[in-house]
């Protein structure tokens, strides 16, 4: 079936080809990626629509000798397939398997991990001048999307690179889609190629970037010129890919973005102060529901979290209510803003914090687990998980009357209630809630996790092991007077949280400890102080062992 | 003197003058502000530059009514004057006194905080947009220079802008300097004017910046054309400031600033594979002593923290050692990249971490104080910070030869020694240091703090209290063994840092007790949970307590 990809085991076998070969190994590696790829939509669609832009460079370029790095890098399906990857792919984003993201420790043809957008021009750039200060004459070349171009660190890089001598090729891959379609001027007609010229930089355009030939042949050209460069081609994302019709029916228990989703829609019609920011995230953040209803109180600003989070605060200084929506991986790229724009004026913005925890497949550049960490040590802010989406609605709308910025954060993923859409309480700032009263062992929980304390609570009492389970709900401020009569009570205390132990959640129960003078024994179970790589959410939390299982074992070594 | 300025207490007065009066009422604003400040050279020039503009807005505008937001602030001094702060300004930047930045908790006129770079576009933006929802019809305007427009959440917000109907107005104040003479294609003759084009603004210059009467005019006009638009007006930095000779000799002892740029000067001399980069900081980094032997080993970025820390990736990746230079506080723009890029991969960049810890009359948004905390839970990086210039200058030397990122956060102002030149030593990583054995209490330093720590123990060992003393030299990985000696040995343990104690290093020491079971007395001493103002460094020292007299005290209440 794939009578020539079956043949590229390495870049080499393709460039044993003939040019005209190229438009058939296109349909081979389209095939072979629809076939192989069962899930995760927009990751396939990027990659669907560089098939012959992935091809023409291979076969142009000298590679892994010649450094080629794909901004974001969840197009490089077909770069994985043609460098080596072949008959692993279909273990792509599966625990033990390839990663769904370039990765120098999977591949010396993956020059530079990516992950998070806009990072490849400052990369390729480094490259450039690090290979030319070694007296190495390889090529460079990044590929770009138009909405990682909406990143102010690609716009950094360009200005930088614009008045370099280095001969760097970026390839701009105009698609017109960030994740939703794509935001902002640079998408007007002829405002791409005006902007890369203001910037000094040798502008050339392909209008078909489907047509392998003339890619191959215009990149072997580019190459070879000295000085910066950009190529602007145009193509269509998803590519050969069947239409799905998507379901819009809520998932039973939701999801926690369409709890959000709804929730804000709701709390919007009450309260018209309520506004909803994203980063370009309007339906991983679920913000179509309210976008359909109010779509002037919605504001996607493109893949710039800096500004989002900089706008939330001037929408706020002035008396709006801004929920700025941010995973809480990409969040890591506001935390300046989040200091000195929203935290320092103490404004009252609500970060609302996506795929806050392990995320799964995606994997270690993805999760997001360092939230709480930095977070905490920024004074003003207080930072909240609900349990479950009952909780997460109160603490949503809770948060419209704060005088302070607050932080939820919340995961990827269902919730475990089926009955969720009960009226609101306002809840009181930095309270915990008791679960279960027992003795010896207090376990100690924020988020969705202690539902997997629960579990375990329910599996030791069938042993006659009775432990407590509190709460917390909030790490900061931390309920003080509960954290007293829980230290009072028990010996031991086991902390729980879906994200790093250095410096999280349990190191304020640690500090609040030392500074009460209390000498409880004290583990914390959370994310270890090193990345963790890509698994099923369930293989993950086994994996650090804030499992059901693992946190029983760990009860049980200290009751 | 001051026959017009006299009489303006705010605004209101100022716009009962007649236009013709301008150029006197700048010719003494500008004789005010060289006259009462003494000190801070880059502050007062960039508040000269825009003497005229400051004028012309405040004529031109119904503020506070209307928004005027400065971005970074610094060129604020005459805005400050204008707005009711003549009679504080010899106050400015002195504790208690007026800050040297725009605060929105010090006068109505300071419609945002600012202090960090090319944040004001994303504010009025937010701002603008919250007026117009409650149907206000206030005008908004931001005022950026060239060199902030290199940031790049400038250009998140310019291209977001671009497709908003907002009536905004930005000024683009040209004046070639973002502290050090400004980078980047933008800088070229007609490419502001193209790139503001490119993004759909519609475009307006001024030739003179200087002509009051001319700008409060265009600027009268402008603010009543609806949509969003740019002034780009050229001014001279530091109009009418005498030129004063600067002193190139060596302070004795020396800022650490320059043990680094001339330690690491010395160091690329014997490793051809190190190289410099900083965002804007050439002169504030003292990378200047080796730009001036070594230019092309040297890359000023502009005001590109996150561009910086990747290219310094990029470069890293292909074997060259780059030690990027930031602030403590500007680094804060690069956390991301700093997780996703460098420690991911586990590039062995070098992060020469400058004003790190209180910095002074720099105040709030410049305490560079969060750095241990938000690094900590990074996996793969070293932190260490020395106690003196040999230290530092060790630790310069031992970077080179890690295979991890490190992070050498290094304070404002003077060292301790007078003779530092000393040769190298390679410094084992994660080793902490004796400085004094005593009994019963344990102060762990970390950093230039520990000078501190020495004063208070020979002032103890005069009243017979001998305690011991140890620098830690490494936040993380922290010297286990010696901590295991040390938690052993006394029954109290104090650590101390110029950093927030929530989730700094002193949190570091008690999380290895919890985990190793020790539960000796700890009291951390740094940063509480609140933002600092401006002060003198001892001011701020004092206040936080830990200055020699704060050690003493802390060491007898647990001795």
């Amino acid at each position: 079936m794939y009578s020539l990809l079956q043949h590229i085991d390495a870049p080499d076998d393709l460039r044993k080809l003939s040019l005209t070969d190229l438009p058939k190994v296109s349909d081979e590696l389209r095939d072979y990626i629809i076939t192989e790829v069962k899930e995760k939509e927009g990751h396939i669609k990027s990659s669907l629509g560089v098939v012959e832009l992935t091809i023409a460079l291979h076969y142009s370029l000298n590679t892994p000798h010649d450094v080629l790095i794909w901004d974001v890098g969840h197009q490089a399906y077909g770069h994985k397939i043609l460098t080596g990857r072949r008959k692993d792919f279909p273990t792509n984003r599966v625990k033990g398997g390839i990663s769904g993201f370039p990765r120098p420790a999977e591949s010396i043809y993956d020059a530079f991990a990516v992950g998070h957008s806009s990072t490849s021009i400052s990369a390729i750039m480094g490259a450039a001048i690090a290979d030319k200060a070694q007296g190495n004459t390889n090529k460079h070349v990044a590929v770009i999307g138009d909405g990682a171009l909406t990143g102010g660190m690609a716009f950094e890089a360009l200005n930088n690179l614009g008045t370099s001598d280095l001969d760097v090729l970026i390839i701009l891959n105009e698609n017109g889609y960030s994740i939703d379609q794509n935001i902002g001027a640079l998408k007007n007609k002829g405002a791409l190629k005006a902007y890369f010229q203001s910037l000094n930089l040798n502008y050339h355009g392909i209008e078909d970037g489907h047509n392998s030939v003339e890619l191959a042949n215009t990149i072997k050209k580019l190459v070879n010129q000295s000085g910066p460069k950009v190529l602007h081609i145009r193509t269509e994302r998803g590519k050969g890919y069947p239409e799905k019709q998507k379901s819009t029916a809520l998932a039973s228990p939701p999801r926690y973005q369409d709890v959000f989703g709804h929730t804000l829609l709701e709390l919007a019609k009450d309260n018209n102060k309520i506004v909803g920011i994203t980063p370009a995230m309007i339906t991983g953040s679920s913000l179509d529901v309210m976008q359909k209803e109010m779509p002037s109180r919605i504001f996607d600003t493109g893949i710039t979290e800096q500004h989002a989070v900089t706008l939330s605060a001037g929408m706020a200084s002035k008396g709006l209510v801004p929920y700025c929506t941010i995973y809480s991986t990409f969040l890591q790229r506001a935390y300046d803003q989040i200091v000195h724009d929203v935290a320092l004026q103490n404004l009252p913005v609500v970060f609302c914090i996506d795929r806050a925890g392990l995320v799964g497949a995606d994997g270690a550049t993805h999760h997001g687990v360092f939230d709480i960490a930095f977070l905490r040590s920024v004074p003003n802010i207080i930072i909240a998980s609900p349990i479950n989406e009952i909780a997460f609605r109160n603490l949503l709308y809770t948060a419209q009357f704060t005088n302070s910025p607050i932080a939820i954060r919340y995961p990827r993923g269902n919730g475990v209630l089926t009955d969720w859409q009960t009226p609101f309480d306002q809840l009181e700032i930095g309270k915990g809630v008791t679960i279960n009263e027992g003795k010896k062992v207090a376990v100690l929980s924020i988020g969705p996790v202690g539902n997997r304390v629960i579990e375990a609570t329910e599996v030791l009492q069938k042993e006659g092991i009775n432990i407590g389970h509190y709460d917390m709900q909030f790490a900061k401020p931390i309920d003080e007077a509960l954290l007293k009569d829980i230290l009072n009570k028990y010996d031991s205390i086991i902390t729980i949280e879906d994200g790093v132990i250095t410096g999280g959640f349990g190191s304020a129960v640690l500090e609040f400890m030392s500074e009460n003078g209390y000498q409880n024994k004290l583990k914390r179970l959370g994310v270890p102080d090193q990345f963790i790589e890509h698994g099923t959410r369930d293989e993950l939390f086994e994996l650090v062992g804030i499992d059901t299982p693992g946190i029983i074992k760990t009860v049980k070594a200290l009751y």
